[in-house]
């Protein structure tokens, strides 16, 4: 009988609204990531924010939710604090919001819980509000989870994809395609000749450094996630109506991932990263934002990639390591369901 | 196969980051709820707030999606406009996360979004960031959504569930159990002698009257969602370290969904609300508080169920019909799973 209480899974009872539910969230989720604000368990959690603020969300679904490099709870915290982090702004908090198939092992929640609080940990953020949901076996896989946050962005800033200029410098801080080949490599038992472990990690402290030496000539900053590198260009490409040229020879892709990419017939420039972020800057600033970069644990092969360009808005150019420049459309189709 | 593009049905692709996930979110999404804020489309909104605000998330996994009086998208804006106004909030903007099903109907998908564009009118909210993912067939259920939202709190509020002081009254907005009773209704395809509809509502402007009429003498709002207004009054009694009185003659239930109750066997105090709320306030200004909400579309069978006591930390007890006085215990178990 699924309404017996265990301490081993997760039971439908648990998202009832009434004691298992308030024995899940005292047990399970504050002793790990509790917080004063947290713990008052009203129906808003109260928080101070003046002038500008920075709000997003991200549901992650990605499969296995334990991978080389990472887990679902790292990923959910990690990839909200970035999209804060790409408009410029320092992330305040967070929300949670567990969507738990019955079943699910209190075990694997505990770790994923701990995860959470570690990434939160790193990047100075803390979980204020959040959700629990259980649905019937075989109505969702396993965990989803849903993170929602709130950022300040300081007066002078004004980072967006529509502020990319002719002339910009596009700075890349690592190796693209990580994350991707890491999800693909663990979903289909594949085993690569070196572990191949996903970038997961939170972008705030680079994106700091970023601001710090480039300031008001930081026009745009993104994480190229789904889509990869290719995407994310050509969104900013239409968004800000410029042309992006960019050189395959600068792009760093790791020895293991590229024979990974290769042995799956993938582009790497369209395989998913979960902590690399480009940068379009001015071209004065772009050698003291890649020095900044550099100097941060996430930003160590931080390279400038290319440049935009006036040209036919929208549109994404790549010279080849062959020689000729060829067209880098945005993804059509789908590469890998549930990488994030 | 599945990655063919088609007009009918929601594909893995549309949750590829690439150019049908482009498709998906400019053709379903943004023509239903597009506003200057969300069209930006970077990675975080970017709003103005200045001093306290409220913030707060919650999941739907309501089955089904479509149900009387509602469905899941009116569902997922009235939650957090709902939990916003519980600390009395001023609800700013939401946030919105969909997590589709392969095969998915745009059609319905379209249904939702409309529903959503409407309850954020009736409230005077706005969708201002947000993401998709889509899952294979058999990983979700058709569809989950997540709102996360920001409201603002005025300098005088302190609205909490750990506020409820001894000698304060209870008011309760209207009738009890209608959203459950609808849902369990739909679900298991019972025809009730009549229509019995769920009550989903945005209650932000019926919080407005009561802040009006009672200022700072308005102690804890809650709205009794799951575990219902059983559940909910043992989570103030808890948090203030009060105990609570209610009278059952007080009560409103509708006749057709206490037949429902009845007939399945259920008590309308354990089933959920999506359109009521319970205001604990002073004595001093409950008539002028209970009027102010008669006033109001979603308050007009307001009544003052109990009051607040000294009495043992978090017992709630209820006088009965029948004269003696009972214990009024948490949710223990699940009534109904999915219920929101």
């Amino acid at each position: 009988m699924s309404n017996t209480p265990s301490d081993d899974v997760v039971l439908l009872a648990h998202g009832s609204g009434g004691t298992l539910s308030r024995d899940l969230v005292s047990g399970t989720v504050l002793s790990h990531i509790g917080n004063p604000t947290l713990r008052r368990l009203d129906d808003s959690a109260v928080v101070e924010a003046n002038g500008r603020i920075a709000f997003t969300t991200d549901s992650y679904i990605v499969d296995p939710i334990f991978f080389p490099g990472g887990d679902i709870g790292r990923l959910a915290v990690c990839g909200t604090v970035n999209d804060l982090s790409m408009v410029g702004a320092r992330p305040l908090c967070i929300s949670l919001a567990l969507i738990i198939e019955e079943g699910f092992p209190t075990s694997h929640l505990d770790r994923i819980m701990e995860s959470i609080h570690a990434a939160c940990d790193e990047s100075g953020v803390e979980i204020v509000t959040g959700d629990t949901k259980v649905v019937n076996r075989g109505k969702a896989d396993k965990l989803f989870i849903n993170t929602a946050g709130i950022g300040a962005i300081a007066q002078a800033i004004d980072v967006s994809g529509h502020n990319a200029c002719p002339g910009d410098r596009i700075l890349l801080s690592g190796t693209i395609a990580d994350h991707g080949v890491a999800i693909m490599g663990s979903r289909e038992g594949l085993s690569f000749s070196s572990e191949i472990e996903s970038d997961c990690a939170p972008l705030n402290g680079l994106v700091s450094a970023v601001l710090e030496a480039g300031g008001n000539a930081v026009h745009a900053m993104r994480d190229p996630t789904r889509g990869g590198l290719a995407s994310t260009l050509n969104e900013i490409a239409a968004q800000s109506g410029v042309s992006i040229r960019i050189e395959e020879g600068q792009i760093p892709v790791a020895p293991g991932v590229r024979g990974a990419c290769e042995m799956l017939g993938m582009d790497p420039l369209y395989v998913a990263n979960e902590g690399k972020l480009v940068a379009i800057v001015s071209p004065e600033v772009a050698p003291a934002v890649l020095e900044a970069m550099r100097g941060h644990r996430y930003g160590k092969s931080a390279i400038d990639v290319g440049e935009v360009a006036q040209g036919k808005p929208g549109r994404v150019t790549m010279r080849t390591l062959m020689g000729p420049t060829r067209l880098v459309p945005m993804l059509a189709g789908e590469l890998l369901p549930r990488i994030c």
